[in-house]
């Protein structure tokens, strides 16, 4: 019996974290054929060249598709996903995959979905059912409403997608792969490489064995033209709390020119000593780096995800994970230097928390390649209700 | 005060009945100005030229966006949506409307609703919350996830929207600009023109006058393999009928070129002396020629919605107005020469049916443009559940 | 030592006459290695489906490129061709080969030359220094200017593309291998097949046995709004000569919408009954079909090229070869019924002529082939002068 | 009568320096009419938003596209200038103009050319007949095949576009309008403003008041993976030479990636004292800059051409330039640390040279508007030989 084509596009580089250990799984699994497309910013060196972590870890790439519109903002970025389309469908034209994931709720992800659907090709999206703010919010729906099979992280997100009118049999709580790399990362949680030793990077040169935070926030698309304002208040926040932060550069979407300018200009007026910035780092590295760090600033969904397992403090800045999913871990605060600031110094001041299971329990990229090669892939649906 | 202006995409030749009486009143409306965008297949000679209707009602056009890729297949119509997305983001960036319009769920029209969403354009969707067969299922959910208000034609749909996790308030039964149209039929329901004279098509002279039928049958996308399978057993059983009868060629789909093929060779092979065939009809036009037939044959929404209020009876064919709003008026069939030949007598021999207002009941437009006018227009918003 | 990939992309039925010989010998000879790409409109149903023919010859294509945008209007002509570059961009990108071939003058070869010069992959052009109307003529030019390495088919056009600024040793005349199937025909050429019973196609039995005419005339995009009344001409002056004629409908250039309609409204109108039409044929039966016949009618280059090999006389109409090297077969005349008519009938009274060298003799594939497989391959050049 | 209407499309910063008097003169004149179009990377932050300072200079814009593909590689160049084809016919279909401007030989140009050509509308190209290397020398010359009028720069460009096979009625020598700037800087050619204060940018604040150089390098496509090798010659050069140095970040053609690259690398690991760097200038300011520098490094053409007229020494670095027409202020070395050291400390010793006129003698830009308003313009043309 010929294996089942599973053919995942990876756009970005948060998405090969969230998806790794399922692409491993898939990948090792008797009756599956992984093909991996690697798409957008994920392809490009200012966004950290995931590319190069997906070809050390040893995946064969099944096909590379340059697709992002340089601007950074919603016009590009529309019309990014509209390119996608085109392009995506081309690829799928020729790999003819049994079916094709996409993955979570970024923008140009419904190009995965659309390129599959129309072609009447089964498609799996993962982590449906979140609840957020900015254009993620209306396209993680939109991608479920075109997707045949939901492999959802929690059990809340699989309740709102049989809410949805999703036909439950379709809908299965599989827990989120980027787990299974938190579960892997507590067993031996040291932090075992010099950050700037092995990434490089730009900044200054820190003095952060003691104690360092990491930042990471990205611009929300909906409030694309208050990028340089919001970065700015965390800006200062982490240069006045004066302990070493690395800083990871923004995604690919609106506002992340507004972001990246407002860092610029600030690394250029204030020169903050206290701060070093990478593009990109290893799953696996990053996962350490968080676990092994006081805290985790900004606004990404790594901070209500892979910290609960982890039991990360986080800050969370603004209305990006409006509503997702949290526990304990997550103090919520505005675009506001003095907010920032109050909320991380009660942060590094806090013990790590407790192990959550609330995004599964570590064995997600297991269940996801068995439901692949099991369940019955269809292309056709009516709504429930 | 400056006006609103309201971005209104028509793609297709019966999108445009399907909306006309809303840019009407949108034109007059004093607080509106109307930007009409014509898309896709309603500039095309091949598929009826919508465009010179268009004109000839007294539009204007704001701009032409040809986005057809040849082909008729999954592949084409999977491209032809993603170029769509490219030059629709163009078209908005240019007219910088206060809202945009999509409308219903052809495949294309998902292009309107990213290029809308993603440029932070309050998006309307018109015709959401309906439930069918074939990728417009798939299509019409996603736009009402991508959309911030819904102006649905009926009660039924008002409450699957809402279902859907729509705020209430943003979910608004206006009926269906179509039955405003079916309604100013009624008012003089007579035939006032010979349709092989005004309109020429191809095809056999027919003695129409005493009765005729009228056929419409697009191919489904999830079955575009079939597509000349299926409209041959129903060009045999309108050959065996012997009834004349006007048939209306293929929209734009993937498996379009399947039904024209099937078409042609039928008529090359069996020269049939019963059918006549147009690419289009201005939409009164054709409202009339339905009223004045013995029966609508095919899988239209016509069937179901405009042929409801006009009282026609319908022989409804396939999947491809699954579990879709009717009234009594409409009997479904397979694809199946029997089937199909069989309910037709019986439908020929039925009178015409009381109007129904389940779609509406004829201020539709109207309706629309009041609420266009005088609602807010909002651009982010997140599932109530 | 790994054989040198040669990337043939295949853009239009009579594209694919005019190479056939050389993918042959390409796919033959033990230093190369064949990459066949079909793209436009040689994958598509309306204009005859070249890409059939070309599976049935035992040719593996590496990649179809669906890439004609609806509308045979200069902006769908002019898009189609943008479209081109960006999907022909990828599908080179993905080959890797060593060399890419661009065929002739046809307005979308020049996606083509971009998509390979620009990833600096050395370009040889087919058919470049000959003298034209129409876009071609632009168009052919500056494929010369983007190629490397020029195959060309005459003395003359050898001459004119190193008055161009190309390097001499660059140059080459190989002869067309259009030529090379026609000298095949020779040796065998009476019709050995029912053209009708063969190939299908619609309109009149013809009772063709004893004599007959073909017709294959293309728009010429500068005056493609004409392209109606131009055809009409051609179809009166044909009806009128009532000999059987074997009709090719137009390729997919601007204006071919105009052709196409003309066509149909003159069989509408006027039910010729002379008058059979094709789409498409096998290359050699093609030419069978021409060496058999009284004349050809029309402006296809088939009239200056494997005609003047064949013998056949030609009634050439229009611009569209304005220039092109020719020989004693070909009478020009204006769009005109009378012209039209008037040598036709001079032509068909015409024994054939004798075989004319000036396109080559016949074994242009092989000297095309060991070119490639011997000359150096480069990617920079600079004008000679 | 109505004014002819005139689109110039302006790709990128340094074709708005080479246009901008002829933009100021089309618009001033009374029987034309200016339609311009912002497109490519002069929209972009990344490379100075050339279209702020057009803004300012208060020319009015027509459109604005979106275009660059992120790579900065081959194959994004690639796609990005098929992109533009279909953006640009849009454009031009909507605009309607009697005539489109393409400037020069960047890689998109051609984009601007086969929109036009293609819908049939009159091309016009300025400044063809040019030589250098990388893929510009393809692309200018077929620019030139596909254009129906020339405004060449130079004699020798004049006789080598009628060698080319135009029309020498068709092609005239206008001179280039950047010389027009030239001009009127050599008019007040003082330093009138303090250039990190007024555009600030990045690096070590410079004491550049008693002497500095000017830096201007870009990739070269056709070696574009030697771009960062290739810049970090010239950076240890002008690191050693002590100076100060106005650094200018390279353009977006394939390879800027690497070139920016080893700028940011070298700037990391060396903290160069002497280099301030700047992403864009107006094009006057930028003309004093260079006027009162001791010379200019790198392989702009500005070296070659303004530099020409403003008598400025220039060490011209490798084959970008090759061939190009020059005058005795250039010395070619190539890309080697010690080569432009010692070219550099030869240039600095010398005096500024004499004013040459081999580009122009400023007044280009009312020449250009007078040919527009006055020259017929056709469509379609005919090699001369």
């Amino acid at each position: 019996m010929p294996k089942r084509k599973i053919c995942v596009v990876v756009t970005a580089r948060p998405s090969y974290s969230r998806i790794k250990t399922a692409l491993t799984a898939i990948k090792e699994h008797p009756k599956l054929e992984l093909q991996l497309v690697i798409a957008g910013s994920a392809l490009l060196d200012r966004y950290g060249n995931a590319i190069d972590f997906i070809e050390k870890d040893g995946f064969e790439i099944s096909a590379k598709v340059f697709m992002v519109l340089e601007g950074e903002n919603p016009t590009t970025m529309a019309k990014t996903t509209g390119l996608g389309v085109m392009e995506l469908t081309n690829v799928f034209y020729n790999l003819k995959p049994d079916a094709v994931l996409s993955i979570a709720d970024r923008f140009e992800t419904i190009a995965t979905s659309i390129a599959a659907a129309y072609q009447n090709i089964p498609l799996v999206h993962i982590q449906g059912g979140e609840v957020t703010g900015s254009i993620d919010e209306k396209v993680r729906h939109a991608n479920t409403k075109l997707a045949d099979l939901h492999l959802v992280a929690s059990e809340d997100a699989r309740k709102r997608v049989i809410k949805l009118g999703e036909n439950p049999e379709k809908v299965i709580n599989t827990g989120c792969p980027s787990i299974d790399l938190a579960k892997e990362i507590l067993e031996s949680p040291q932090l075992d490489f010099d950050p700037i030793e092995k990434y490089g990077g730009v900044g200054s040169a820190l003095n952060w064995k003691n104690a360092y935070i990491v930042v990471m926030q990205h611009p929300v698309t909906t409030e694309y033209q208050q990028a340089k304002a919001h970065i700015t208040e965390t800006l200062k926040a982490v240069k006045k709390l004066d302990m070493p932060a690395f800083w990871f550069w923004p995604n690919v979407d609106a506002g992340s020119d507004g972001t990246s300018n407002g860092i610029r200009a600030f690394r250029e007026l204030e020169k903050p000593k206290n701060i070093h910035f990478f593009k990109n780092m290893q799953p696996k590295d990053f996962l350490r780096l968080l676990k092994n760090s006081k805290a985790l600033i900004g606004n990404s969904s790594v901070g209500l995800r892979e910290c609960a397992y982890l039991g990360v403090p986080v800050v969370n800045i603004g209305n990006r994970q409006f509503r997702r999913l949290r526990t304990k871990n997550v103090m919520d605060v505005n675009y506001d230097l003095n907010e920032i600031l109050k909320a991380t110094e009660k942060a590094i001041g806090t013990h790590h928390f407790k192990t959550s299971n609330i995004y599964g329990n570590g064995d997600s990229g297991k269940k996801i390649a068995e439901i692949l090669a099991t369940s019955e892939l269809t292309y056709a649906k009516t709504i429930t209700y």
